[in-house]
């Protein structure tokens, strides 16, 4: 049994594994490179183990993390707009990594990064199929010709092909919804290969969201999937359908404190310094995980029954059946599912497994 | 003028000084002791300046954080219910501190806890005063005093008072609002000291939330503050009525990677790992941050109409003026108020000044 004092980010380790093997396998089904995106786990560690799966790349989402990564990875995409402040991380990462890959989407940094990079790096150019976030609109061919022809001036950028993120599959619900998302998105992308495909017979057209790359089967003209997510899925790929409970990989172990037999309430030692304070509705009310108990090698399959109603910063409010109420006490160790695995363990920085092995996590910006 | 590449905390030393000095000469004017909540800053470094305004002893969040402290402060409440768990370094802290202040709800802990210790400490019996988080109902006078008798028979364990977190005052908006909770939650503690005090007559009363202890004026037989947020306050706090925009003292510098004019929103990199993902509703809007500039010394007073209306894990979303889009970027370095100052920093885990100097940040669980 694990030594478990304070909130401790608990890793399945078969799990996680069998998460990898099971996109790995998607991929190579489907016609598909997978570039799976780092920023899920953000550790070394576990990085390697997509090697044995034969992943020879890597999708991160800052210059800093692909610094974290570049001994162990030479082929990086940093699937984030350049951030020109940061030319000498740039300029370092392009010397150290066989492939840098960029992204541009404002044509008023090409020249500057042009101008100031040492060596040629590959550009993809990022498009906004529908999310709305970031990215050139897809149906804005003009916008993405003058890029292009900017690009086409500056000799130490290479257009590669063209990005997008379908970030709005988050707000599917079910198989349907995401299919919808999925369509739309990838009959944009489509429509651009086959608009500029005669000028760059090479470009490819990299996607990557969990939900779509987990339950979509139509693949035609993609070339890369970037998801990440699934590596750990959480509450929120559980909701929006992507996974079941049992897919997900990590969970927040944290003590009771305090019952309060009153209102069916347990105090966890476990906030939103450990959790991160994305939350879900479940039953129309927002739930920030779900509690089970620890077993030898793993958690039990949480009820939903049992959640976290509530998350101060250190203090995780846990509203329980009444079984379950009186089947713990004051000291007992629980587990939280999270509902986004990615910000919990941004905000845990760590990881331990079943055999007490703990495992790194990107600390980056200190 | 600051070199900022990344997402960088931003103290504004002055201002930050200021609300120290400010809620310093609040507490003597009414009074009060003041043991102010380590749990905003978490840094040796800035925990020191209120050294110079007479403080002498703190409160934190966990055993961790009091560890952190204590080579600088010998007395320290930890305002958080006991973790038996971690009773090796419950007795490492008692053994180094002068004062080592423990919270004790759930009296199934008591026995144990007497049972481990090695030294005395001072226990403090945790009242819910009507925020429905945790502690004991002030009106459930049968349960605490089952605690007491419990607390008289554990030699190791010292009663000493009553402490409550009026932490329902954050629901608050505006001075009527704030009063409201302030008169509820003091006059249930005074009842307390009235039905204890002859049994106890040393007995204190520690509460301590920013909102009551900046506005209120009424704290006959309360004895400690314990409040913390105020060190920076934040939008949060600006919109309950704690504090006006000039008050807030952090701020994240965040670089400006893409402008999308059609939409007049702005893409940052800054985003739910570096601001922490708490929001508050503008205009019925959640909202996760306020945008302004730079200037040589801190940063301009920010607009309501300048705000981050999305996070994802690095990108911030900014919803612009026409005026203030056309002013910036890309490139541009803009600083973002944010909303609950306490996770922003927990996120960040460190500080710079306005003349470059860095500050540390607890960094605990790993």
């Amino acid at each position: 049994m694990l030594n478990i004092e304070t909130p401790t980010l608990l890793l399945d380790k078969d799990r996680c594994l069998k998460n990898i093997k099971h996109m790995t396998e998607r991929a190579t089904h489907y016609g598909i490179s997978l570039r799976p995106h780092f920023k899920t786990a953000q550790s070394l560690k576990i990085g390697l183990w997509y090697k044995d799966f034969g992943v020879d790349k890597i999708t991160v989402s800052s210059l800093l993390m692909a610094e974290y990564f570049a001994d162990d990875w030479k082929d990086i995409t940093v699937a984030f707009p350049v951030n020109i402040l940061e030319i000498i991380r740039i300029n370092r990462l392009a010397e150290k990594l066989d492939n840098l890959q960029l992204l541009v989407e404002d044509s008023s940094e090409i020249e500057k990064l042009n101008t100031c990079l040492v060596t040629s790096v590959n550009i993809l150019i990022k498009i906004d199929s529908g999310t709305g976030r970031s990215g050139i609109k897809a149906e804005d061919i003009s916008t993405i010709k003058n890029v292009l022809s900017r690009l086409e001036q500056s000799e130490k950028l290479k257009f590669i092909g063209f990005l997008t993120h379908a970030g709005h599959s988050y707000k599917a619900r079910g198989l349907a919804e995401i299919i919808k998302v999925h369509n739309n998105s990838t009959s944009l992308m489509r429509k651009l290969k086959a608009t500029f495909i005669n000028d760059y017979p090479e470009l490819i057209l990299s996607v990557g969201d969990t939900p779509t790359c987990s339950i979509a089967d139509d693949w035609a003209e993609i070339d890369e999937w970037r998801a990440g997510n699934f590596t750990f899925f959480d509450l929120m790929q559980w909701q929006i359908g992507s996974c079941s409970l049992e897919n997900i990989a990590v969970a927040l172990a944290c003590p009771i404190v305090a019952k309060h037999a009153d209102r069916l309430e347990l105090v966890l030692y476990g906030g939103g310094v450990h959790l991160s304070k994305d939350s879900i509705l479940l039953n129309e009310k927002p739930i920030y995980g779900l509690l089970s108990k620890l077993n030898d090698n793993s958690w039990n399959l949480p009820e939903t029954e049992n959640y976290i109603r509530s998350l101060s910063q250190e203090h995780g409010l846990a509203k329980v059946s009444k079984d379950f109420f009186d089947s713990v006490s004051v000291g007992d160790v629980l587990t939280v599912l999270p509902v986004h695995s990615c910000l919990t363990a941004d905000s845990m920085k760590t990881y331990m497994d079943f055999e007490g092995n703990a495992y790194d996590h990107f600390i980056g910006h200190y």
